[in-house]
């Protein structure tokens, strides 16, 4: 079954269960996909309302790529999972022979390398997240201000978690040069995480007085 | 219905929706319960297993505390939005006669206090959260380090997104003792949280070398 289509309460109860599969990974993209929604609303809050009428074309593209995002974050839970899922499967797999020993081990690093794409791709997707969260904070409705704030706070939890989940499997890679190059990659998503996600929070703090 | 009925997909969607209620502050507190489900998913994957056996009894009050938050939060998702729907329900009600105005205004205060008070109680157990957070990083089984570490930075990130919603509110409350007192314990539950989640945090930093 796909943990989208669990209710809320059962995905929460899942989660806290002992099985280690949903984890930090799954729950980061669903962060982020919490985020995404939320930046949409602003979007839907501020189209429309004369008021705000020199902000709609900034805030429909918001709504466009909030919609976008919040499914795809939903889609990376999912691969989050399975991605563990097929690890611990390369895990399980035979070493009797030096043979079963040479495929388990390839099969492990090719899990592990999933197991990176997959929060890779969260951490860059949150930056997206980041990006639009800061645009409804600048210009979207002012009623909802602490939404789009709440957007950007999540778009950096999100991306921090994402990256311990990159690295944490990127210890036991040994593909130099890829592990070399991811962790550049990481550390400037996450720079330009923090410095959308702050400008949006600074954003919300002056208007909160 | 229940917010936590909903199936994950069919809350994205709800979140998206140009409804205001969900909004940050149900999100802040569904952010939380995913952070207390991964503590207790910490403990479950510590309790049992002989090699961290010092540890079982804190862990099993992380287990304990960590499925008691996990439902509390869920509970304060439903309330905050009840308190919106509430308060907007105050604000649409008749004022035409000085009776009218002055029940109405009645009617709106005691609907903002709600409105303060859910998010609150979100800020307080975000202090919770937080701790047994810490204790999972510190003494739980280090193959969920990061799941500590998400647990972390959820309560951080719930935290300040319940306090924007209780500050947002406090904005339009007339009671200037309570708005004051409040501001306080505002001001001293994010500054623990915050102390909390950032060691936390450098376990988890330190742990991924």
């Amino acid at each position: 079954m796909k943990l989208a289509e669990l209710t809320v309460k059962a995905f929460t109860d899942e989660l806290a269960s002992s099985s280690p599969a949903p984890g930090g990974g799954s729950v980061a993209a669903l962060a982020a996909s919490l985020g995404s929604a939320l930046s949409s609303m602003v979007g839907r809050l501020t189209v429309g309302k004369e008021k705000y009428k020199d902000n709609w074309e900034s805030m429909e593209k918001v709504i466009e790529s909030g919609d976008a995002l919040k499914d795809r974050f939903l889609k990376l839970m999912e691969e989050d999972t399975e991605a563990f899922n097929d690890f611990m499967a390369a895990m399980k797999m035979p070493k009797d022979t030096e043979e079963q020993k040479a495929a388990r081990s390839k099969a492990m690093q090719e899990g592990l390398k999933k197991a990176v794409q997959v929060p890779l791709e969260t951490l860059k997707a949150c930056k997206a997240l980041a990006e639009i969260a800061l645009t409804a904070a600048e210009k979207g409705n002012p009623n909802a201000i602490t939404d789009a704030g709440t957007a950007a706070l999540l778009a950096k939890a999100a991306g921090i978690a994402a990256a311990y989940n990159v690295r944490i499997n990127l210890g036991s890679i040994k593909d130099e040069a890829f592990v070399s190059e991811t962790n550049q990659v990481v550390k400037e998503t996450l720079d330009n995480i923090f410095n959308l996600a702050d400008q949006a929070g600074k954003i919300v703090e002056k208007a909160l007085g």
